[in-house]
């Protein structure tokens, strides 16, 4: 019973490029002006982050910036360390490797943590390869889900995909997963194996990139096409009308 | 057989604000930009698409532009008529009223037909309220589903509440949904009478607006709290951990 509480910081998201050179498509105005309000960021990748946070038009000296870097963050380790400043009142940013904080990408405990204090969590505008693969694609985005990884061993993988296959016709859902990017043409050709010839398949590839190669076509006419993904970030689409 | 088919025009997909005042927080550089170098746009509703474009930073007076109301379009009518300039080479743009054209929103059904004639589609970084909310809501994004609108009637919404619920721990996914903003509150009431006091709730309310309000806490806690949900545009996010 100390009078008035502090007033607590607010956390903001901070969504980063996806591709190199990608500046002018991936950071709003707000995006410069909240990074250029901040002193303390929660990072994946130190490195990385100080690079972004130069491109996307942060001013402040370098030198007078407080990093966090939860890449190196071990496991069973509690969060709270990361929290000082925001409960000291300070606003502070919180950044991951590519996209969005929290999806498909570290990040979710430390914004849990944050509502669990009563900490203001405040997502900034930014690059989404789930959205915008989906709005390119075509199939429909009035539902969708999005799986993350498929299991690695094959037959897994195989009968994973019949069953995405199946829910997108029975929830008439558009299904988005990935691979990592080494393992891509195995993925394509499981697909290929899979799916129904009538099933729409989508491949998204090195989005925001000057190499962006985004195409929706039947699998039957997949077919006859063999793209080079090899090492490419994609993300896949399926959906199989009735 | 008559020499090298002409090029075709590419399609732009431009993400529009989520809320009023929000242009700061909503457009990139390159939206700008890429407006300027289109003259014909397919849009949801001509008179916000023109409000938006000048917003956006749009340069060309307006009476030179081209817009094809896509949201006068009749059922059943082939949208190949708001085609003629891509097939003659020229770049064209789609928006829709609020964040990406086609999620949760009309346009799917055109990008759908400029990949069926080989037509480049390009989708821009922008606002999408699913993205934002689930980023914001600490709530895993390894994996997560978007349901749109749930069944009106109450008792098939209220089981249907409980098949998301099950379907988060069983997948271990995020199931998102929205409500018109008349019957939220409605929608609340409902989750909190039909799913387990520890499974996660979030609300995320008027995002990028002034009033933006997020809030992540167990239906038992919400239990305690009634939030003011009446008309303002929301996202429903569950989960529950095993």
């Amino acid at each position: 019973m100390s009078g008035n509480p502090k007033p607590l910081g607010k956390l903001y998201l901070l969504p980063v490029p996806l591709a190199a050179g990608a500046e002018e498509k991936s950071f709003t105005p707000f995006w410069t002006q909240t990074v250029n309000h901040l002193k303390t960021f929660i990072v994946e990748q130190e490195k990385t982050a100080r690079k972004f946070l130069k491109e996307g038009g942060l001013k402040t000296p370098q030198a007078e910036l407080k990093i966090y870097d939860y890449g190196k963050h071990q496991r069973g380790q509690s969060v709270a360390t990361y929290f000082k400043e925001l409960k000291a009142g300070e606003d502070v940013g919180l950044m991951s490797e590519a996209g969005c904080p929290g999806v498909a990408d570290p990040g979710a405990e430390l914004v849990a943590y944050a509502h669990s204090q009563g900490i203001q969590v405040i997502p900034l505008v930014g690059p989404n390869s789930m959205i915008q693969a989906l709005m390119a694609s075509g199939l429909t985005g009035q539902s969708f889900a999005f799986h993350g990884y498929l299991p690695i061993d094959k037959a897994e993988r195989s009968k994973r995909i019949k069953e995405l296959e199946q829910m997108s016709t029975r929830y008439k859902q558009t299904q988005l997963f990935m691979e990592t990017p080494f393992r891509n043409t195995q993925l394509f050709e499981e697909i290929i194996r899979s799916c129904h010839p009538q099933t729409h398949l989508c491949i998204a590839c090195d989005l925001n990139a000057e190499t962006e190669w985004i195409k929706t076509m039947s699998v039957g006419q997949w077919k006859k096409e063999k793209p080079e993904l090899h090492k490419r970030p994609c993300i896949f689409l399926i959906l199989k009308n009735n």
